[in-house]
């Protein structure tokens, strides 16, 4: 067996504890750390570690990790208080930095038949990836208050939104052989088989604890639970495997257990998986290939990425009752991107929509937000607390 | 991204867990129910899970954290007590069973010009996985007694003289590039090198430890050092990985957070990895392509290798004055066999000393001996309780 994984995990983890600390010191998030470590020891700078299947399969669980943690301390009244508003934010989220996208394209390359382009370019900036947001508001000790509840759940909404206008984009030039109403069909038949066998998962697993209170079994099986979640939601329904997993989380969230359940999960969490997905997003940055007009597009799609989900989110928040600083957090908690922009990229790639060069600036916006959003969320919290 | 490995993630964890508390409660120990899992869900029965890189990695990590383990809970008084009769022991477990595996091979296939094929079947009988063992001693309480710690060590050394007499075996048939004289200064050099540098790292980890009691830092750190010394063993000495991890976790097991660093890697281990690397011995196997007399041969093979240990390791151990029934825990402790066997196996098949068929008695003998190893051992620390 080749055992290169076992270096590519020492330097990841070493430098990712090491620029995590360094972080916290500074007063940022040791997220903030951990991700400029990866960037640090990956292909954009030193070149240490490169990506591979098995580094990708490790971040993946990290992720899958996180949210089912965040919805194992979901509080189950504060979800259903925020709900309703959490759907109008998420809806605000997608289509405000999609019509920014599309006019920022424009503005660049003209109209001439660019208009599914355009369009293109819009909806890859309306893909929110709360992960980083959840791990941030976690070390904030935020992520179950009524501000944490509205982002995660605005975001899975938005998760489920974009992949349907995605899926609609695609019909429409034939690179994708779904039609849109069958990617609603399957989204609400997720959520409904969620609730329904979340129900019987539910009565299971309080069987369980109460039989074998605070052993191993326990963790385990939820842990079994959570990726069988994000398997189906992703395979069998084309929802992300994230999302499967903070289902999952939710579902459990009153079990008595659920703290030490989340502990257990954590340990393992923190110990490989995670800093593994946080080094993960700076493993993948790359400065090749960049002109000065792919330089001005790119800085301009970052900044206007990041204002569209302010504007989008916070002025919704706004509208929902949420006070100006809370509003506000919402908006920068929502701001953030990840591998969902990446993914629907490679969508548009493969279907004539886009050209490579136009990754560089969704990983600078992945870059960017998973950056600053930690920092500033802190930075909000530390002089407006609130729930 | 493909999300299959969450599935085969799910099966391989929930059917490790039930199988392995239902062992438990039968009184065998659990990682017997694990084992027997993976080959129930694994090609050989149900066919839901089939091996591949990312869980092979997986299992290895698990198998390193494990060693690992066993390495931070060394008593290094006792590992100094030890030392001379373990190397004693070692030699006797690497000779009496090549011995035996070579007359067997004689008795079945005849002799002309069969001694080089003969000869490597011996030392694929050599070589002890002592992973199986650490894990059941592990579970009984009993892995940093004498007799533990006697099997470990032993069960290390007889790795390292297994290499030297693999590499010289194939260097008569040209199958290796190295000679012996290589090997064994690579492998001495290893442990001076280990020693040395875990001096310094020993005092790195103190100081450390005195500023950072109890904090994440240590634990992650500290498995960044067993990875590192892993892939350092494997790669630059061509020693097992898993020796590395073991003499990483014997440099910090002095440490006052020794205890706290076991502990966060075990919960790591307990929930994730340790579980693929148990069952992963079950994926392995499959009972294709077996005819009369190779069944017979790989009967006679699995209880000749088995009894080799025994006999070979039991009465070495008695003549270093243990008494009759540790002697016999060392003896079965020294039987499991495990993927050293394995790959011996490949290298042979690459040199043309084996054909593809001997790998159905290896993986018999693997499966049998991790089997039943667990089993005996508890029964006879159950009826004869040493430290």
């Amino acid at each position: 067996m080749d055992t290169r994984f076992l270096l590519d995990l020492a330097i990841l983890l070493f430098a990712a504890k090491m620029f995590g600390v360094q972080a916290r010191k500074l007063g940022a998030p040791e997220v903030v750390g951990e991700i400029i470590a990866g960037v640090l020891v990956g292909p954009a700078a030193l070149g240490f570690v490169h990506e591979s299947d098995f580094l990708s399969q490790m971040a993946e669980i990290g992720v899958i990790m996180l949210m089912f943690e965040a919805g194992l301390g979901t509080d189950l009244r504060k979800l259903r208080k925020t709900g309703a508003q959490a759907t109008f934010i998420a809806c605000a989220g997608v289509f405000v930095p999609m019509i920014f996208g599309t006019l920022l394209f424009l503005a660049f390359y003209g109209i001439s038949g660019q208009i599914l382009k355009a369009l293109f370019i819009g909806t890859i900036m309306s893909a929110t990836s709360v992960s980083i947001t959840v791990a941030a508001l976690k070390e904030l000790g935020r992520l179950d208050g009524i501000v944490g509840t509205t982002i995660t759940s605005a975001a899975i909404i938005d998760d489920v939104i974009g992949m349907i206008v995605l899926t609609f984009l695609l019909g429409m030039t034939g690179g994708s052989d779904e039609n849109s109403a069958v990617v609603i069909g399957k989204s609400v038949l997720f959520f409904v088989l969620a609730v329904g066998t979340g129900f019987l998962v539910y009565k299971i697993f309080s069987w369980l604890d109460k039989r074998h209170t605070h052993t191993r079994r326990i963790p385990i099986v939820s842990l079994c639970y959570c990726f069988l979640m994000a398997y189906v939601a992703e395979t069998g329904f084309g929802i992300a495997d994230i999302t499967g997993a903070y289902v999952a989380g939710v579902v459990l969230c009153n079990l008595s257990d659920a703290e030490y359940i989340e502990r257990r999960v954590d340990i393992s969490s923190y110990m490989v998986f995670a800093p593994l997905f946080f080094t993960g997003i700076g493993l993948k940055t790359s400065f090749a290939a960049m002109d000065a007009k792919l330089l001005i597009f790119s800085v301009c799609f970052v900044i206007t990425a990041l204002v569209g989900k302010i504007i989008g989110c916070g002025s919704c928040a706004g509208l929902c009752k949420f006070n100006r600083h809370d509003a506000f957090k919402i908006g920068l908690g929502m701001m953030t991107r990840g591998e969902v922009a990446l993914i629907t990229a490679q969508k548009g790639l493969a279907a004539g929509l886009l050209t490579s060069e136009f990754f560089t600036p969704v990983i600078l916006l992945i870059l960017t937000s998973s950056i600053i959003t930690p920092i500033l969320l802190k930075q909000e919290y530390t002089k407006y607390p609130t729930d």
